[in-house]
């Protein structure tokens, strides 16, 4: 669905400076003119500069797709941070059936993203995905872009059940993420080396301190929330969606024991959910990619 | 803009199960069946049940807007946390020139949200507005709402700016908050009455540990990712959008001198909006009526 050439020249001229292209990583200046564009309403792409910095990233070509350069379709590319959201981007495209190249990008020895990864984006976060010259990052806005681009996935515009889907994509990352991301972050400072031996005691008291104050009713309130909202239900959002990609993520690490009362008894539809998710085929396809990344990575 | 009763009932026995009311707070029925419902790409609302438990929090009708029962515009209520992120929706409301009435709720001595607000929406977060009875929570997805129900303060969806703005409204609590929350839960790790004195030095060696390891890059990445998006321009989806108000409330904490760096010096174009967004009549007003109600929480 490529943007006719006018059209894509008149918009260049009217909206997007030519990009600064600045080799020097620590310069605020090599940011300048980034612009990420599309329209939202129709699947039509406009336009966007991909940052054109070298990347070190390793390619496993053992390990994409088939050709993605195809007259067929635009050219995906999945920029993936090892054990990161990039897992739910990656479900997505095959339960879209769309084709898509993988670009894996290690974390560096403190558990961040490298370097690289802004190369594709200033951020240098993950997910970040590129189709063709677009640049789309920020997971509920890449999965409303896929679904709505390719018209499924995602409820008829005209439903009522659109608006759920709506408004579960910006809860996801906006609500129920940040007392999980607070909680790795917690877990970390437990097992820091940093931290003498002696201080560790001192360190888990804090800890729990933030858990008992905080982190515990959070997720109870947000596991409850989600198990009514499957009352009756087999998806988030009627049909399975991209809601239910977009939850995957956080739920699945949930119940590996990440938190704390997360189970089975407690609430049955949402690991009645999980086991009917992870049996699709999608989600399979997506599993059996990245584990073999896994372990590529873990050699 | 009232949904014809026919179409409501229509809706209604399709879609929405009778709630079920229960008055125990504890119970994880009582959140069966909520729904949030209406058409993303019409501004109509379709239909939502609002919970009927009991709530007893205090509405100070001397400081609410006029009458809003009025068939001009439907009636909307701010449910709002003290010092919370609803003070963006209440500048957005202003900026649209929508009549409004504020219900104030204050925060517990644990600093959370009282249970209260859980008789509106059950995860008892800030904000959540009504719409006459349509209920409504989570940030981004409210502004996108307001903004497309009205049709103002968003570019044209045919636009490439559109995009642009779609992605903020995720990007801002995807992406910028949390970090800025993870600080706020440092602090306040760093002020608890409930470490003891000579453990205060182990505790803030442990908290510079998370700004060195995480959050002073994190906080850095974004500032000068949002400076390089101002460059050239005065807003950032082109004209002055709800993308900015979305950001304003971050921005504006951080610059509060929360966030080590975030200085004039280093982002001018961010200080230069930030001037630019807070001489606007609707950020006055809507700072005007905060600090009211803060005075009042204070005493």
């Amino acid at each position: 669905m490529p943007v006719p050439e006018a059209l894509a020249n008149d918009i260049n001229s009217k909206y997007i400076k030519k990009p600064n292209i600045n080799k020097s990583a620590s310069s605020a200046s090599e940011y300048r003119n980034w612009t990420l564009l599309l329209t939202p309403d129709t699947p039509k792409v406009i336009l966007s500069h991909k940052r054109r910095t070298e990347s070190k990233v390793t390619v496993y070509p053992n390990l994409t797709t088939e050709d993605t350069s195809s007259a067929k379709q635009p050219k995906i590319v999945v920029h993936w941070l090892e054990r990161s959201r990039a897992q739910r981007i990656i479900w997505l495209l095959e339960e879209l059936g769309l084709k898509y190249e993988l670009k894996i990008y290690r974390r560096t020895e403190n558990r961040v993203a490298p370097p690289e990864l802004r190369g594709i984006h200033p951020l240098g976060k993950s997910p970040v995905i590129t189709v063709d010259d677009l640049v789309l990052a920020e997971s509920g806005f890449i999965v409303e872009y896929l679904t709505t681009r390719w018209g499924r996935l995602r409820p008829d515009p005209s439903s009522p059940a659109a608006m759920q889907y709506q408004y579960l994509l910006h809860y996801v990352e906006g609500t129920l993420m940040p007392p999980l991301v607070i909680g790795e972050v917690m877990q970390q400072i437990k097992k820091s080396p940093q931290i003498p031996f002696f201080i560790k005691p001192i360190a888990n008291m804090i800890v729990n301190g933030v858990y008992n104050n905080y982190l515990n009713s959070a997720y109870e309130g947000n596991f409850r929330f989600l198990e009514t909202l499957l009352d009756g239900k087999e998806y988030f959002a009627g049909e399975f969606s991209g809601a239910d990609v977009m939850l995957g993520f956080p739920l699945v690490e949930a119940a590996k024991g990440r938190v704390k009362g997360f189970d089975k008894q407690m609430f049955p539809n949402l690991f009645a959910w999980m086991d009917r998710v992870s049996s699709r085929e999608g989600y399979k396809q997506a599993e059996a990619r990245t584990e073999k990344h896994e372990q590529l990575l873990d050699k």
